[in-house]
């Protein structure tokens, strides 16, 4: 199984896009993770290491963990649980630089059409130039 | 008043969005909009024309109004919309082509100081190369 882990600040931005997700993807797990707190009623904006820390955890078996950020303390509060990880689960993890929604679509249809690592990683790079008007 | 009006195919990452941006935000009215009915209740995803048209006319004595989408049909709603309103309405009206998350909070933050409409758009499509891992 590929997990795609969506972080925010906000934990009903994070679930919301989890919900849009959802419609395009398919053998795929979606976490959606998001506020200050380690409760899962949790409504203050922020972010929480041992909360990242434990998800990671739970997808110690998975194959690839893609993790995609909004900005600030959510990248920091991500980069700290990795490295709070034991070396098997870490080496999994892609810590993507790319935009939050653009990024996670690009990335959950990758994962749903059976694309390699590398071409995931590539397609959330790729997330920045889409337009969206033309 | 200037406006930042936020649409997504997800009532929750909309609502989710304008929670973050309100910790970063000042002298900005910013509005969420999302999913596919126009009960204020609706969780069903997708976008509504007369939602978002009424927004904007209940916009219709602000200075400025910026929208950002997520992608797709947000977008054709909001296009929609924007050709069914009033000239004097429908010229205050900018809709950015740019990353939903990045682009809000850098147009968010460009309002709060005051910055210039041409400012402001230019902040959203810089935000389209906004590194978050370096």
């Amino acid at each position: 199984m590929t997990s795609l882990v969506i972080v925010s600040h906000s934990k009903k931005l994070a679930e919301g896009l989890k919900e849009i997700l959802e419609q395009v993807a398919r053998d795929i797990r979606i976490i959606a993770i998001g506020g200050a707190m380690a409760s899962s009623n949790s409504d203050i904006l922020g972010s929480d290491p041992s909360k990242i820390k434990e998800t990671f955890l739970s997808l110690a078996n998975d194959d690839a963990i893609f993790v995609l950020c909004d900005f600030g303390s959510t990248v920091l509060s991500v980069k700290y649980a990795i490295r709070k990880l034991p070396e098997d689960i870490a080496k999994k993890i892609y810590l993507l630089d790319a935009p939050l929604v653009e990024g996670a679509y690009a990335v959950a249809v990758q994962i749903s059409a059976g694309s390699t690592v590398e071409e995931i990683i590539k397609s959330a790079e790729e997330s920045r130039s889409f337009r969206k008007l033309s």
